[in-house]
């Protein structure tokens, strides 16, 4: 019987892990250059500190962690007999509570009890995204924290998903946000955050810019201001299922015919922000909303455009998660490969903290889908040759006498920074040159007793298969240059 | 209400966050330069692979995870409905059962319900350590691995312990092990390591070695091979109770005095390990185990020796986990700083794998003690000033005109790699300057009305106060000389 992980869980192998580490590494050094400091939170929170802020839906996603056997085994227990408040009670009434109890354990749901060992049980949950966490940070440290307050954090988060095809229950968020300060300048610089950690990755992106006012403007200017919510979360399948059942689900979701020609000039847009501006001011000049949000997109657009920065792109029908941002909504989306979602998102959210007490900081942050990145990074081959943290040189293994020499050598190697390692056991050349095959390890150092002797040393270069003898004071050099 | 965090777990605000990721970051290219790879495994494991594996203490400090809430729901109902087993009853019967229910209930035990919901609604965990997951992935990827495989795996574990100063119910651990070769040439390698590694935090340690065979054979001259664990467990406690309280913890243990009396020469040993090895070798020589042990604690100190590294000191009374070890076992102490327990550890585990059904193969590692490491560093000051990922230059802003002008500069101080950011708002000056201060940011960049107009800007240095205008040309070379 083979162990296993669970469904919807990962080993990440060392070539896969190599991968990653590129990704984040490549990141986080953007991360850092523009200010943002790193955060790390508990994995597990309190219950109540997670419950009631992802909607029903996702606090049926939360995992939620037992108390120690040993409390839940007499917590539970105990909640039990209290329930049945025995004390004082004739053996009738001690049967007519079985009864109850009973009557409560023949139905399926048996919410009672449920309920106890939720309620006595339990009282921590795994952190389902890290935007929670940060809030409940800030709040917790809002008297030692300096504002605006730049942090960027990268942890694995767990969502009890049913599994499929790239929808895991364990994966890594990878955000960046800023908080207590509602300048646009923010928004500039994540566009070219953006912009700079893609070029790094050597990755061709749209990064696509709407705003959530003039999402609302729309829907104003409808007559049907009360269905924004319907209206939107339509608009945004429009990439995926079309304008016909976009319309269609409007009208399904109880938007009027006149509200829906109402909003029908949104689909005839077309061309840059610069084009499609115009057209814009005049459709929503009614809505005060729609004319704040298109002047946030001017500065951004116009901010970004003067430092000749990154393709931003406009998108009025980009809507992620809508519930949430309430000004800027960004999306990335890479132009090479077949993947069609997209690969980075964010935007801002007013009072992000007020749910923790702590009124009137407005945030905005970008998150990374790495797990995304890697995909289309693979899939268009752009993952440098040379990933880094690989062994470079392999001595092989003739013997005890030869290996404490290499031992030395392999001393002296690594302290000019080449990873480097000694095969631990004598064993035939063929297993020894397969181990550096196997873990692409570029180079063998080959020590025998003849070498020994003569105080050099055969280098293999496991790639073209050539080999030859160097001095042993000229083994660094010779590695470095090849 | 504040918001909170679980009791033992912590937040690691950026201060902290930069200092810890100094840690893992010098550790981790240590490891890698010694040809060891990176591994991740998911938080949660199937339950059944960690049950069983640290004892019966152990198991119930294992954080245990429910099923998504619906299915706890109606699993732990249904099974309560088959346990009823009502179909066919009369109301007589179905009376009865309820009162054997009830009874159950009224036990504060209620062992059936407890185990009903370990078992239907609870199938994960969150790992314990890093080591059972290893041998996990191993057995699991045996046959796409090239042995011996060498791996370094950085991640949280969950103890539910009761939190207690220095004792954390989430912590991190840092960990290589190489599993797949007997050779003693892999503790050789782990000595360098460890010395390398803390040379390279420096931190001046002690490396102690010592072998379980040489512990065994104690036993067995002593006359009872069968208190092993009392005896080792009793000797391993001597730095910190004495040997008086160590004898009488053995006589307690039902070791017999006539065996105490034997061990007796152990507490006589001094000197370093060319001193006590003539000795050992006396008087364990009717011991083949010992004997064995000795030889390898001779091979490691002498390989060790002709590298002239490392400061490796034998220490006979060095037992950690002694159910574990099976060969070399290894600890490291600060000799700096006032901390009394190792910050870092290890040794050799045959048959790291059995427990998964691969026969065979022997594990060597060492595990890096974060935290405590950490705890050192400050004490004793070692942190570098430098830590790295810090703002170098804040930009203040002064308004739309002049911030415009601060992003053209801030893109190109970024290119020269210098990590930077402007103020996101117009604030007054001291509140900027305060930004920087409790940010650490060593320069704040001025570039106001009349610096815009003259092409200037001006660098105030936030340590000494001095302000210096240059060209906004030069500003790079003038952070990057400052």
């Amino acid at each position: 019987m083979k162990p296993s992980i669970p469904k919807g869980t990962r080993d990440f192998g060392p070539q896969e892990m190599l991968r990653r580490k590129y990704i984040f590494n490549t990141i986080e050094r953007v991360f850092q250059k523009y200010g943002f400091l790193p955060l790390e939170t508990p994995a597990m929170e309190n219950l109540e500190t997670l419950t009631g802020k992802y909607g029903e839906e996702g606090d049926r996603l939360i995992f939620k962690v037992l108390k120690r056997g040993a409390s839940l085994y007499e917590e539970v227990g105990q909640s039990l007999l209290q329930n049945l408040n025995w004390k004082g009670l004739t053996d009738r009434d001690k049967s007519n509570d079985l009864m109850d109890l009973g009557r409560l354990a023949g139905t399926i749901h048996f919410t009672g009890l449920v309920k106890d060992i939720e309620t006595k049980g339990v009282d921590m949950a795994l952190r389902y995204d890290l935007t929670v966490p940060f809030a409940r940070y800030v709040v917790q440290h809002q008297n030692e924290l300096a504002f605006p307050f730049k942090r960027y954090q990268i942890q694995p988060v767990w969502r009890a998903d049913r599994p499929q095809k790239g929808r895991y229950r364990e994966f890594y968020q990878c955000d960046a946000d800023m908080i207590g300060s509602n300048s646009l300048l923010n928004e500039v610089e994540l566009v070219m955050l953006l912009d700079e950690a893609f070029t790094q990755l050597g990755l061709q992106v749209a990064i696509k810019l709407n705003n959530r006012k003039v999402l609302s403007g729309i829907a104003e200017v409808s007559g049907q201001p009360d269905k924004v919510v319907d209206i939107v979360t339509a608009i945004d399948k429009l990439d995926k299922i079309g304008r016909e059942k976009v319309e269609e689900e409007m009208r399904a979701k109880g938007v009027s015919d006149a509200a829906i020609a109402g909003i029908a000039p949104l689909f005839e847009l077309k061309g840059t922000w610069k084009e499609q501006h115009p057209q814009l001011e005049q459709w929503l000049a009614s809505s005060t909303t729609a004319q704040e949000g298109l002047k946030e997109l001017s500065f951004v657009f116009d901010t970004v455009g003067a430092l000749k920065s990154a393709s931003l792109e406009f998108d009025p029908t980009l809507a992620r998660g809508l519930d949430y941002y309430t000004g800027a909504i960004l999306e990335v989306k890479a132009n090479e490969g077949t993947l069609q979602s997209s690969i980075s998102g964010g935007g801002r959210y007013d009072d992000l903290t007020g749910v923790f007490g702590l009124k009137g900081m407005s945030g905005v942050g970008i998150s990374f889908g790495a797990d995304r990145i890697y995909d289309v990074l693979m899939e268009t081959n752009k993952f440098p040759a040379e990933l880094g943290g690989s062994t470079q040189l392999l001595f092989a293994n003739f013997g005890e006498a030869e290996a404490l020499q290499c031992l030395k050598l392999l001393r002296q190697v690594r302290d000019a920074g080449i990873a480097a390692e000694l095969y631990p056991d004598k064993a035939k050349m063929a297993k020894q040159f397969k181990y550096a095959d196997d873990k692409g390890i570029p180079y063998v150092a080959i020590l025998g007793e003849n070498e020994l002797k003569q105080g050099i040393i055969t280098v293999k270069d496991m790639k073209s298969g050539e080999q030859k003898a160097v001095k042993q004071n000229d083994l660094i050099h010779a590695i470095q240059q090849a």
